[in-house]
């Protein structure tokens, strides 16, 4: 929960946008969103150390046997040691992605929050429009024509201006912002922190860069692997990504 | 998580709408949203008896003694034996509220998806504007003039209709229902079932029944606690409510 | 976590043991354990309300299509909508089941507290002694020959009995509880209140009854689905049992 | 969980004991437990920093504004930005004290398992015999003489010994490990991970470094301060410690 009164202060060196990612991060949905790697803990013999508390010494390399470890805890699901092994990142994504993204209720989750700022509002455009799905009633699928496909670019990016001239005509009336952002749509842009260890993170990954996961969602599961992998390369391989 | 095909199917039975509440309900924001009561399990015995489970056999009604028991483990933040009281509710909410409200990483969620169907487009219109507070930014106040009053309400009332109708124009334009909603403004309602145990309840109500807690929630809190009240009224009373 | 001083009291109304079940219960272990039922909430048709949430209207009885949504959300592991089916059992088991078990996270668990009461102490002595498997460093097999099982049998039910002794003495002497009870043994029978959603207690059930798992916990484990069978036969069905 | 089979293997690099505690360690219990911090992530600027999360640039060093936020966050309880501090820690302590540490849910744990290995075994033998306190049924109180001490400390020795050749003429007998635990005492030590972040390790300070605690959990919490200390000493200070 954000902090709720003014003794929040600003820290003295802050300049910088929300919407600038730390140095380590994977760009998505065209450029307009983005998931940076804040900090990590633990790598691969953190797992092989954990899961072999028996023995009084820690690995400080992986070996063939400890990659065979790996697997069977992977295959067997026996997630508890993966847990040593623990990421925070910092997500740049639209409202409705947010929203899927903290159903997850392992990960711990720190939000900007509107009730605080106003700055910095960006909205989600998206550069290729899908069609519904016929016999889907949750998917969607590309046949639009293109002149449709520009007419309905053009419509979003008007509806997400048009409620922000709305929101900021709000404040300027001396609405608060608590009440003024109910008219800002869920293509806004938001940032959050996010920290999860490696195993409920896999199962996160299991779910959102799947077939029946959301493109949008998709794409930030596939941004995590691609930030992840360097780091836990044989769980990386034993997963399949 | 919303299932993700059309196997879903429809309940032969079903034919009211989601704006309908159970029959066991509070209603809030000036009638717009409710929190109904579905189902209970336990009582205050049940609290005692989970407390006191080196005795063999269930107290069935409460007395002077288990009184003084329940207000030593409220005081001392004994909790566990809260956990074995459980509650589901169903909550009507704008989509703002359902984002504060699901921080709370201890309830169970399901939740209508606007993947999977369009009906029931409701969008909250608050009564009563209030100001933006001038030394702590994340309150409100209330401030505004009568004037500034009806225009704010006007103008929101305005921007749902327009995010609504840009909605409907891009479904008809054969947008996919997932893409399409990012236009949806955070003022529409929303659905969604929440299981809770009591002592996570009390948590939640500590804070968002508080000065601090936006004006909209706040009301939510307080109808759990009307709805609550009748099933552990002396948990109430220790709780001061 | 217990109640840490004498505000406890004692329920006017308790007189029987803690050894003693409720009435809804199965015994395991050659009848030295069991498992109760102590409340459920909720039942099939909850989890296809909470998966439609869509809609406005509960369903009050199971259909064929609702029997195909339940398949479909099990077997892509939608478990959010199991989430509002609610168990609450008492557990009646040895100290090392009552540690493998309480690894589970997700249920919430009261439990005797020997800090607290020094009655009913019971031990459990296994009624059939396995062997130790040779490749497989965690298993056993059933290689004892008669003689042996019997020396083996009389060996472990002495062994608890200089337990008990050994406790009994030291608190003849003064010696606190708590530092006292560090000499009983592990077989020692604990009692607990457990509660779990259906979603969390499915997984446990696929980790515990399982050939990995121990025996003894097992027995527990099919206890705990001869006593929820009836009330999710639908689910028991898809599941396999 | 513990893996259920062989292919555990054996890390090449192993040498040492379980017994022996990672360089960065605390002894407690008079030099028969300890606890080892083995890996911590983030620190004092990562909290303010998810707390700002409006932001987009990192603070790297603590302001006089940044301890103003700090307090402000622990005296409302406003812990989520504490939870992007995490810490890995390996615990060498006695069954029951196992026990009452693993009723905290929110920590992830690895333990050794006696289902899989039969080396090591140490047993806890308390240097400082406590009484039975008259009044508070749980509790301890100083008042044993001398001479019972004395006679307490070696029958508990004594007691601890039985278990253990009990245990080991199992062994010999051929019974298996997961059968044969079962007469170990609570006494015997155990050793396992435990990965927690900052925001539950304070809430477990809270409780555990208590008067109500027992003696022996209340030397581990307090090793558990003196290792996290040095790495959140603002944390630290506002919360008396």
């Amino acid at each position: 929960m954000a902090p709720q009164n003014d003794r929040m202060g600003e820290a003295t060196s802050v300049t910088h946008s929300v919407n600038i990612p730390p140095d380590k991060h994977v760009r998505v949905l065209d450029g307009q969103g983005w998931v940076g790697l804040v900090q990590v803990m633990g790598d691969e013999t953190t797992i092989v150390n954990a899961a072999r508390v028996s023995f009084g010494k820690f690995t400080t390399r992986m070996t063939e046997r400890d990659e065979v470890l790996l697997k069977y805890l992977v295959d067997e699901r026996h997630t508890s040691p993966f847990e040593h092994v623990v990421f925070t990142f910092i997500v740049h994504c639209p409202l409705f992605v947010r929203s899927q993204w903290q159903r997850h209720r392992t990960w711990s989750y720190n939000e900007i929050s509107r009730r605080y700022t106003e700055v910095d509002l960006d909205f989600y455009e998206p550069r290729h429009i899908r069609g519904q799905s016929e016999n889907n009633r949750q998917a969607s699928v590309d046949v639009l024509a293109g002149a449709t496909q520009a007419d309905a670019m053009r419509m979003i990016a008007q509806a997400n201006r048009a409620s922000r001239d709305a929101y900021e005509t709000l404040l300027q009336m001396g609405v608060c912002r608590e009440q003024a952002r109910g008219v800002l749509s869920q293509n806004l842009m938001t940032t959050f922190w996010a920290t999860v260890d490696l195993g409920n993170l896999l199962h996160f990954l299991s779910l959102r860069d799947h077939a029946g996961a959301q493109w949008e969602i998709r794409q930030y599961a596939q941004a995590l692997k691609t930030l992840v992998q360097p780091l836990v390369p044989t769980v990386a391989k034993i997963s399949g990504w």
